[in-house]
């Protein structure tokens, strides 16, 4: 079952998200880092995301494309900041329906009693940037996203 | 004469410094760039700062040595986001005795009158984390800084 946590103080520049996943570390490590692997949870449930580039080392680049049903596609790129297995990812994020706007999102992997703690905090440029998340319905996506990964994570 | 302003809200992620500089905004994005022009004046008036690495394009890295008269270094790194000559300047910075810390910079170049007002904004992975940067003096550090760069551009 799903633990998922989202907290987002309000007047501040973060959104942080907890789930715990039931493998060890260096498997949830390689599922956000392997371009394979991200490509079969990554995203809302009805959509397919193309991993158009994934490099997990300083400077590193990385491209997502989303594509839904309907033929939208929504595409999200950044770079590398840090990735170090299996314990840390430091990325820029942005959204190229919205250019120009940018986070900075961290996510870390703790194992507490055989499964592995992900928390992953996001640090907008605006506090208004990141209302605008919390209001475009990123709780959704990251649920469903997480949960996908979770199932990806039973098949190996 | 300095207009610099240091903008730091209570509680929240943020700081944001402004100051304008008297030429046009092609030059001043060039002496935040070009790696010759940065070691002219980045850093504190009684330091000397060594370009490592200066790549101002996605995925591009950077790594700076600031060496005081004492024999003291401090090393600085990050990846550039974007470089988008010569209005903006995303990456991320990370102080290497303090590792693991990292924050977003985003840097603004606008033309007003004249002259180039330049706002750069900083948002750091905790309210923590920004209080330490501003308790580590960086407000007279940005000061010195920004004037040495003000001086420099008046010899280019």
């Amino acid at each position: 079952m799903s633990d998922l946590k989202v907290v987002a103080d309000p007047g501040t520049h973060e959104i942080v998200i907890t789930r715990s996943f039931d493998a060890p570390r260096e498997q949830v490590f390689k599922a956000f880092t392997d371009p394979q692997a991200v490509a079969r949870w990554w995203g809302l449930r009805d959509t397919e995301t193309v991993v158009d580039e994934l490099e997990a080392r300083p400077g590193g680049r990385w491209r997502f494309v989303e594509r839904s049903g309907n033929g939208g596609e929504d595409a999200f790129h950044g770079v590398y900041h840090d990735a170090v297995a299996p314990e840390r990812i430091v990325y820029t994020f942005e959204y190229e329906g919205m250019p120009g706007h940018v986070l900075l999102e961290t996510i870390t992997f703790e194992e507490q009693d055989g499964r592995t703690v992900m928390t992953d905090s996001s640090v907008f440029q605006s506090v208004a940037d990141r209302d605008g998340m919390l209001a475009s319905g990123m709780e959704t996506g990251a649920a469903q996203s997480m949960d996908r990964l979770d199932e990806y994570l039973a098949t190996t």
